[in-house]
């Protein structure tokens, strides 16, 4: 699959690049700077295993042409980002990893937005997209680890089931994450908001930690 | 020690006074009809073991007489019932359990309120009280069976350290609880709106969740 990652010059981003690449994907790992993609591209190419898929640096609007397109640009500035690119992403299936924090002395705190959460802000800007909210509790580090499998539950929000399945084909194959239906985009906010709190325990217990949720039955 | 629970006759309410009394603590178990909690202070009687402390039903003014106070009325006229209980809350430990919560079509949702969370609404009307947000994931039908050990994660918010190592000291005793420092109360908002997640999970996969933060040594 051709998948473009905005804003993908970050440790989630690139991390992503890495993971997905190492299951054969293309994919287009954008930055408003195409230089910059370039050089993350390349480093990110050292890191691979023969028979991964390539990483190519582009810019924004070129990484919105993947087939499936992945935000993982800072909460700054991101809503005028995906206008940018909202001809591009247009019928697609948009997956927002975006969280809207902010640190208050020594705490992360999540900021309370007008549509209730980052990828409803998203959705409101690309009404004609699927947008789906998840990744949001997702180690960069443990994603770079290609060779490692993954130990967390992952939440995926959307009010498009079509969305939810496609994400959940694409990311089900990597081992040791589990998928979970989060329901509708209405608890996207929870769930974004709930990375300060893990992020405030990272800190507190000097860890990494994440999500499990107990009680559902391995499908 | 003597202990309150204001708005106790539901299900977590008496689930609470249950377990804690099987800890050799005694109870108030408040309602706003103290017929009702006499009622339901009576049934629980029989559920007690030997060497359990006794639980008597009492009105929520009576409650809030306890050395620490558990708050587990619905949301719906919370914070006019937490104003009427002020002075008898006063200079005490007062814990949170809840949600504010509202179903829509077949999804729950969290309600974003003016202060964040319930737990900061409460602390705004009692400031003279050290509130501490917890147990907000904690299944009622779980706490009820005192013969088995828990085995959940609780996330204790506040803006009071005093207050954590209290509640810290009360709840860390029930076998199968890890608390966890979730930090100040600003992340109260995060962790009961998780709630509305945990219970639409519930619903979807027909069981009964529980959050589990991994990455956090047992201590």
């Amino acid at each position: 699959m051709l998948l473009g990652i905005v804003g993908g010059t970050g440790a989630m981003g690139s991390s992503l690049a890495l993971r997905l690449s190492s299951h054969g994907h293309r994919i287009l790992l954008g930055s408003r700077n195409a230089d910059k993609a370039k050089e993350v591209a390349a480093s990110l190419a050292d890191l691979k295993k023969s028979g991964a898929g390539a990483i190519d640096g582009v810019t924004n609007l070129e990484a919105a042409e993947g087939e499936m397109v992945f935000i993982t640009a800072p909460f700054e500035g991101v809503q005028e980002l995906v206008k940018e690119l909202s001809v591009n992403l247009s019928g697609k299936v948009v997956v927002s990893l975006v969280n809207a924090l902010v640190k208050v002395g020594s705490e992360m705190q999540p900021l309370t937005l007008a549509r209730g959460s980052v990828a409803q802000s998203i959705q409101a800007i690309l009404p004609a997209s699927l947008v789906v909210s998840g990744l949001h509790h997702v180690a960069a580090k443990d994603l770079a680890k290609v060779d490692s499998p993954m130990d967390v539950d992952v939440l995926l929000c959307s009010d498009y089931p079509d969305g939810k399945d496609a994400v959940t084909g694409l990311l089900g194959a990597i081992p040791g994450i589990r998928i979970l239906d989060g329901g509708s985009l209405s608890s996207s906010g929870a769930i974004e908001a709930m990375t300060a709190v893990l992020i405030n325990l990272n800190i507190k217990y000097k860890t990494r930690t994440a999500l499990r949720i107990t009680g559902i039955k391995e499908r």
